[in-house]
């Protein structure tokens, strides 16, 4: 298994196939709590559109355009991140992530992040990564707070969820004010 | 010719292929004023490039996804304005712009971006309108500040020019803040 | 609005996303009167069939490659034109169109036709446009009959019409023999 | 080798990149004979253009949207024949060819196109052949006018021919005026 | 017809969709006997489905990148070889046929096997022709025996059969060991 | 990094972008080694053709149709294993692979191999992997050999070598023949 180990029980794996099955049923049995702020959670309902997301996340891989990693929790699926564009010429990335209901509250979400980021500040050489929530989504917003992002602002009506707009707090982080060591 | 009429002396036209000559001309004459903030004229260096520019442009209108317009005045192409990205799930669009050097300082641009962002709102049904600028571009600046676009924020690093990070002040017009009759 | 202002009460708009619903509704009151002549009225049989139809139409003019363009009078909806294909090494297109039922018998088409050949031959710098009909479709050809076209000779079975066979009239026009201000 | 026998010393075969050489060298030594017309013979100047030819004719033929068959008179390619389009909504086909300057003079084209035609219209079941020649081209008008083609009108202005506009007659053969076996 | 005469009452036909029909039901009537080695005679349920592989095999000869001929024999379609693949850099293919049920047993697919290879041996000078059998099917590897094709060797489960790994006899001839009058 | 470790001083790294200066100059380094059974090293002849190389893998992977890993060794890069093709159909893949010259006698591609099939065929669930070797290639073959894998024959002029044909020994391995923890 391809993976980036973070510590005894904490790894991230690179999406592939062979994920549609335990992915699906993560996302399945945390329909509820997903679905307020994510809307593709009611778009994906069988394990066919689980492997269509993974089809198209190795897509946009394998165009360098994109990564998504699993958060693998003491051999369990337990999330995604998504560097939702690789954006080459600017040197920065958008992230968007979930966690499965059962393993939230246990800081491994913000633990992948932190070792995600500084993979792709030092090893991807990125200068620029980007977070955006929903201004209301708090839990969302909690994970670049703690990890010391800089609020650059709020784009009203940044997007439409369920028909209303949503306005987008921006959170960014550039590679000079990144502490790998950081907690 | 298709275009929309402002007033006696000012019309939109979309881009089309005709246009070819004369907008490289009005590009090529103001490249010392245009290279500043807009690296593409470095790479403008033949009518061809212009061609192939307008090509993408009819492409992207043919897909639903963008619209050039250039900006006649008495009949002469004085600039362009892009809406770079016609995003319809989420109603929104960003906008990019540029003037030739000798049809600056009449308020061309700004009389044309009220005319086309009427459209934008009232037949388009876009419910955003978003304005990016480097923060130290203040004349880029001054179209949204003149007609009320909110400041949202600064993002930083949010581009690379000329191998610099610049930094992108954000601004944004909601249809329901827009007055069509303003000045 | 992105408009060819004929007069006070005659445009010509090009076809766009927010027609769909205008011109679904217009094919489908016309649906006997069209149906002699285009077999496509069977085909169409929902607003999403329209809205597939325009966005063709969209992707040939994003590639330069033909132009529909709606005909509004009064700020109604009365008909298409379409220049089925624009050939650019020969210099020449081919048109066809259809007015509503409600909208016949006001010359408008004729009215219509006359302006975009104009623009058609110079602004596009066309060199010859070409219509043909069914011969004995009498109201088609009182078009290019009225504006002067040359018939040049009948294509035998040119078309299977409902399975049989259509003889094509050929009109043609040639820029030189084209009075812009004809009537 | 995929044949059509004619007789003892003629047959069509479907043109393969096996006949890239001896294709170009037919065209090379018929320059000045075959330029008056056939524009593409300037185009036409190393073995590479004759093989780039070749497989847009099989990337046709394997779309059931063209043919093209060489004539082989005692062994050798004398001249082409080619099925430009095949329309099988309007059961049609137009027609092109040209022959080696050596190899004219002999009746192998007329005789060539008969076997062809009876094909397609036998087995390929289309309804209408149609061949178009400029008006001055007389040799090449000679053909269907041999066959029995009906002469149906003169489409002015149909192609642009080394910049200047060039009439093209209109030859057209139904399947029910054919006779198979005429001479 | 675009034929290959091997003798009075046998000749391979390049395969068009003017072949569907015959061929869809040669097939049909060959169920029982076909199924225990080829498994698309399951997904051949109607004649678009043949329609679909006549297609797809056209395109692969548009493509110089396959080649399928019927054989026929006393003007009916008797059977077809396939060319699954032309790799030209290393002059070689490999080769799968299947015969109606009554067309079996008078060599009629040995004397089509042996006209088809000295034409892609000596015409489009191939250096090696493949043939794989299952290790099981007795008639099926008769044909390239009785050719004088050598054994090479057996790959172990080379594909899987009906959800069964199928070990395949793996037979190669090379150019230089064909004798064109070989019986 | 996301990686497959194998023990304390060797690893399996996915290929990406980040490789191609450090892949180009170990591949560079190792011409005259790597010349004799792999042609491509003739046509790599700057990092920009390992980055082509690099995209097209990272395409494969994406499509779910192929693997390169590269060998690390003690942080350096030492060579590549290249699974071919993924059959998913069949559950079989084929593989390739070369090391960096000054790598090579230390038994690292065999380790690496080791680890690679139990991944393939314990987490990718194939049931075959196949490898092949030019007959005179001993250094080659000397890896299926080491590891088991059965030899099912030789393919006589399988590819064509520097214009010459090459005769390829082809061994096979299958799932249930596998000890994950032979030595």
């Amino acid at each position: 298994m391809f993976v980036h180990k973070i510590d005894e029980e904490l790894e991230l794996k690179l999406i592939g196939l062979e994920d549609v099955e335990e992915l699906y049923e993560l996302a399945d049995r945390s329909r509820d709590h997903l679905g307020t702020w994510l809307p593709w959670i009611e778009h994906t309902k069988s394990e066919a559109d689980t492997k269509d997301f993974i089809k198209s996340a190795m897509k946009r891989y394998g165009e360098a355009n994109g990564m998504v990693v699993c958060i693998v929790f003491k051999g369990e699926i337990a999330g995604t991140i998504d560097l939702h564009e690789l954006d080459w010429n600017n040197k920065k990335t958008s992230i968007g992530y979930w966690m499965g209901e059962r393993f939230k509250g246990q800081g491994l979400l913000t633990r992948s992040c932190k070792a995600l980021f500084t993979y792709a500040f030092r090893e991807l050489n990125l200068n620029r990564i980007e977070i955006r929530a929903d201004v209301r989504n708090t839990k969302s917003r909690a994970v670049p707070e703690r990890l010391g992002f800089v609020n650059e602002g709020t784009i009203r009506a940044a997007a439409m969820l369920y028909d209303e707009p949503s306005d987008h707090v921006v959170y960014g982080m550039l590679a000079g004010e990144w502490h790998d060591d950081k907690d």
